[in-house]
């Protein structure tokens, strides 16, 4: 027998990944949640038919989207998390001593019940004594904080379905005043490549500069994603992501990752010229 | 109708194009060749039942394969061109006027007769006074090349099937000698990501050290390649791929890019820690 995830990446590109069995499939209040397991990729998390996460590669995302703002700011100890049920960014957060509070917000509780029984490998974190879990709207949620956070970080899902509303102007500007006055964004960015994506990253680029003083992209390489290109948002009221870099502060942590180095840091904010571009027009 | 051309990318993932029509297939004296055309990736080059070329991503590959030396050796008179019967890296290299003579590489003929007749967006430079091309194999023609070029390309196949010899370690050492002393080889690399790739990217490395006092990788996003994540060798008999970058001197020609700057050219070398340690193993 032959079994087989399939995403559409377009209308007319197609990604594959061969499934030895569904672990987990139900359709909660928000989405419906699969879990698979593979032999490429082992674990699979899948929301409405979209791949969220593998354990293959996630190391890649949560790696990018929570050690470049923690290598900039100087002293991070209150951190705001919008999604992020699988558990891997709470992982990576918990590595820092020096971070006191986390608040995450994650709408879909099922999502974190279902990472914490099959995917053990993101989900290993959640017993964390500094990690507070709200399960409700982010969009909501983040009305009511003001001045409360060094680092927020939001990884959602696509800019359609529950996610859709952490792409709004009214949310970006709402992060802007839940933050210090020395606060960092980082938020997943969509793609460049495939031209429904590119128009989702250029519409939020264009949301979030009109919030935040410093706004830039940086790139990674994720295979399962569509193109496998990707980028994340680093907006920021004061610290600049290369010139506020510590690479020295960084490396003396003696973090241990597979992706990020202090030197990639630097290299992922050098995006290609099409990129530039994209984000330029609306700058 | 639905007509999808389909590669695996591993046994246990396959990536999809959907296609409109098949223009060309025929069986040649090395390879069978296909050319279909697609409504998300324009024509599209397939070899071997391996996807070769898009229209709607090539300019990344054949960006990336030319500027980055070209941006670095301070004075390219003669290219070796190994492969590249598609025409991409004739085109990018032929906007450099100081190029005297770039002799090409082919083993098959008829890949570039169909690329004229299917692919003019990249076989628009064949006409070029400069080229010389030989329709024979690069392993040969390599033998009795001495002290000849400054820069020598290798836009192979993957390291089966034709292009097999081109991931040798006596190819490797015969370029060393066709080269000038200060001369330059760049090859496509493979991908660090799938464990089979990873293995012939590592393979590859650690043939090329044996022949080359310095060689680096740098890195790509080719959305319709494995992975998305692809990887060129810089072997350099002089030449640093970035102390002897040159940003003032390209950026004063004038040459409008899509994909390659040379701030992105920096950022490309520098590779996430699994790479690092992928290839330090070997180094």
């Amino acid at each position: 027998m032959e079994l087989w995830f399939t995403e559409s990446h377009t209308p007319n590109v197609k990604f594959s990944i061969r499934v030895d069995r569904q672990l987990y499939s139900s359709q909660s209040e928000f989405q419906r949640i699969d879990v698979f397991e593979s032999p490429e990729f082992g674990r699979i998390l899948v929301l409405d038919g979209y791949l969220m996460m593998t354990e293959k590669d996630e190391f890649i995302y949560h790696e990018m989207i929570t050690h470049v703002p923690m290598a900039v700011h100087p002293n991070v100890k209150s951190v705001l998390v919008i999604g992020a049920g699988d558990g891997g960014v709470i992982r990576e957060l918990t590595r820092y001593p020096e971070i006191e509070h986390i608040d995450m917000v994650e709408i879909d509780e099922e999502v974190v019940e279902v990472s914490k029984k099959y995917l053990p490998q993101t989900a290993c974190a959640f017993d964390d004594p500094r990690l507070h879990i709200f399960y409700e709207d982010g969009l909501k949620y983040i009305r009511s904080a003001h001045d409360k956070y060094d680092l927020i970080i939001v990884d959602s899902t696509d800019p359609f379905g529950p996610g859709e509303g952490l792409f709004t102007r009214e949310f970006y500007g709402n992060c802007y005043k839940a933050l210090h006055e020395d606060g960092i964004l980082i938020n997943q960015h969509e793609s460049p490549f495939y031209e429904e994506d590119a128009m989702a990253c250029q519409r939020a680029h264009k949301r979030i500069v009109e919030s935040f003083p410093l706004s830039r992209v940086y790139q990674v390489h994720i295979p399962t994603y569509p193109s496998g290109h990707w980028l994340f948002g680093f907006s920021s009221k004061k610290y600049h992501p290369l010139k506020d870099l510590d690479e020295a502060r960084w490396n003396a942590r003696g973090l241990k990752c597979r992706y990020y180095t202090t030197t990639l840091h630097r290299g992922s904010f050098y995006v290609p010229a099409y990129v530039e571009e994209l984000l330029e027009d609306v700058e």
